[in-house]
């Protein structure tokens, strides 16, 4: 039977917007917020919340910035009960220009930090929680975390008001056996204050959705995923497998694969983003994406066997 | 550590074979043999041996018959430890045809069966046995069978004298629960008697890798997998994913990469393969990958949304 405590989350607009910018138009974002909301997913992350002081609109798309004017227009008129999630870097946000949750569409906000800065994601916490919002910790490069560290915040967050704390697999590199020890792990801290664990999984290795089912056979109940695997370099678990793999009879498939049809497949043409060698390079070997994004912007983007040579013997 | 018992079959030339009736060219037969032999793949199959009686050699290209002659050429020069392997299915081979292993290249013949088949693939079993071959048996659409009949024809299976008993995911609709269930099945009735469990995975849900390492972790020491993933619809568990999540010295995964970027991506260019909507719906649906094919044939290739509704609803 399904576990009603499962949420969905969609970050198909925020972790998109890393390819582009956050160029995102307005027609495509709502095309993506109405398949979500037919489709029965919980919450849409549209982007992320920086501060113009340290990022340029004239470079970066409104979705870096995710202004209240703009998230109530590119809502406006979709019916839905899907609610809105936006994410916040470490030291790129100006806590005060966040208004509080009774003046916001917005509905959870997302704290991403690496494991050394989880007392400033717990500040930051606090503060969205005395604002009314729903909170996430999203705890990134896990697979390069030492496991006294981890422990160490995990006991932490368990003292925090955080809603959710998220295994994010940054590189793609995890396997099944990791996943099953990280979230037993986070569930052994979690767990007893009535904290969720999340997973947010990355695909190099096409491994994308295989661990997102993974982490909800151990317990983690907020999951991210991305209409078609949209993201950052190898992309994401693709909403429309974790959808259909999930047996909540409120979820439905066939508004995704519309979206698919009609918007993503124009896009793929435009930006590129999946199981592509370099992105598989970096995975298998823990890495950062940046150095096969690089190549792939490069007139070298398919020189595979040496850019792996390079990675692992040096230049 | 490693399991030196694990085997690597590369099944690029066979199943890619599938999507352009084995039109491959021998230049690029060669260079798939090249890289796996560098690369320390235990097994090549170049197709199947069909007779020509039932096939047309004016259809299909010389992969699906494997003549030995054809196979010696495309081999010559090529120094390998790799062994060559061949498919056969039931009633579309003349066993007199098949000559003698100590006049041939081939080292090992798979026979394809339905679980209701494995009586007819035990006799060819036998025959190729007798005739000096290593041989395995493949029981494909093992997601639609029903457990006694599994067990039945693992029991006779067992007294058989065949090498390795495959669990064929042909339809890409298992997950790693439902694989982990029938490696520990097949390897009850097989291990007693020192034969093999082996694991053939699709990927129409992009599970192929993720599958076959969930064997591997229940036992299953005979991998199946072709690089960049090619096969038919969905494709299989890619060969690079897995040379580089074994742990054994012996493989290479340079030669996979050098050869997926000088022949794989123009390949890419002409034929279709991978994950691809329509086969992640058959996928999930657990059906035959026919229907997908056939529709990326027509017009309303990128209709997936009426696809996933006729499947579901009926026309």
């Amino acid at each position: 039977m399904y576990r009603p405590e499962i949420k969905v989350l969609d970050c198909t607009i925020r972790d998109g917007g890393l390819i582009n910018d956050h160029l995102f138009e307005d027609h495509f974002v709502r095309a993506v917020y109405q398949a979500c909301s037919l489709a029965g997913v919980d919450y849409v992350e549209l982007g992320y919340q920086a501060s113009k002081k340290f990022f340029s609109p004239d470079k970066y798309g409104k979705w870096k910035f995710c202004d209240e004017d703009h998230v109530k227009k590119a809502i406006e008129g979709i019916k839905s009960k899907t609610k809105l999630s936006t994410m916040v870097d470490i030291g790129r946000v100006e806590l005060d220009q966040v208004m509080p949750k009774k003046k916001s569409v917005i509905d959870l906000i997302r704290v991403a930090c690496y494991i050394k800065d989880v007392d400033k994601a717990i500040d930051m916490v606090k503060h969205f929680h005395d604002k009314g919002y729903e909170t996430t910790v999203n705890i990134m490069a896990i697979s390069t975390a030492l496991q006294p560290d981890i422990e160490e915040g995990l006991a932490e967050l368990a003292e925090s008001p955080v809603n959710a704390v998220y295994v994010v697999d940054s590189f793609g590199s995890l396997f099944s056996e990791q996943i099953h020890f990280l979230v037993k792990l986070y569930l052994q801290y979690l767990q007893p204050k009535g904290i969720e664990v999340g997973i947010h999984a990355h695909n190099n290795q096409q491994l994308g959705f295989a661990n997102t089912i993974e982490a909800i056979r151990k317990g983690a109940n907020y999951l991210d995923a991305t209409i078609f695997g949209i993201g950052r370099a190898a992309g994401n678990c693709p909403l429309e497998l974790l959808l259909a793999f999930l047996k909540n009879p409120k979820f439905d498939l066939e508004p995704i694969l519309e979206v698919i049809e009609k918007e993503f497949l124009p896009l793929r043409e435009q930006m590129e983003w999946g199981y592509i060698i370099p992105h598989m390079i970096t995975g298998i070997l823990n890495q950062h994406p940046r150095a096969a994004i690089a190549l792939r912007e490069g007139p070298d983007k398919d020189k595979y066997a040496e850019f792996y040579h390079k990675l692992v013997h040096g230049d």
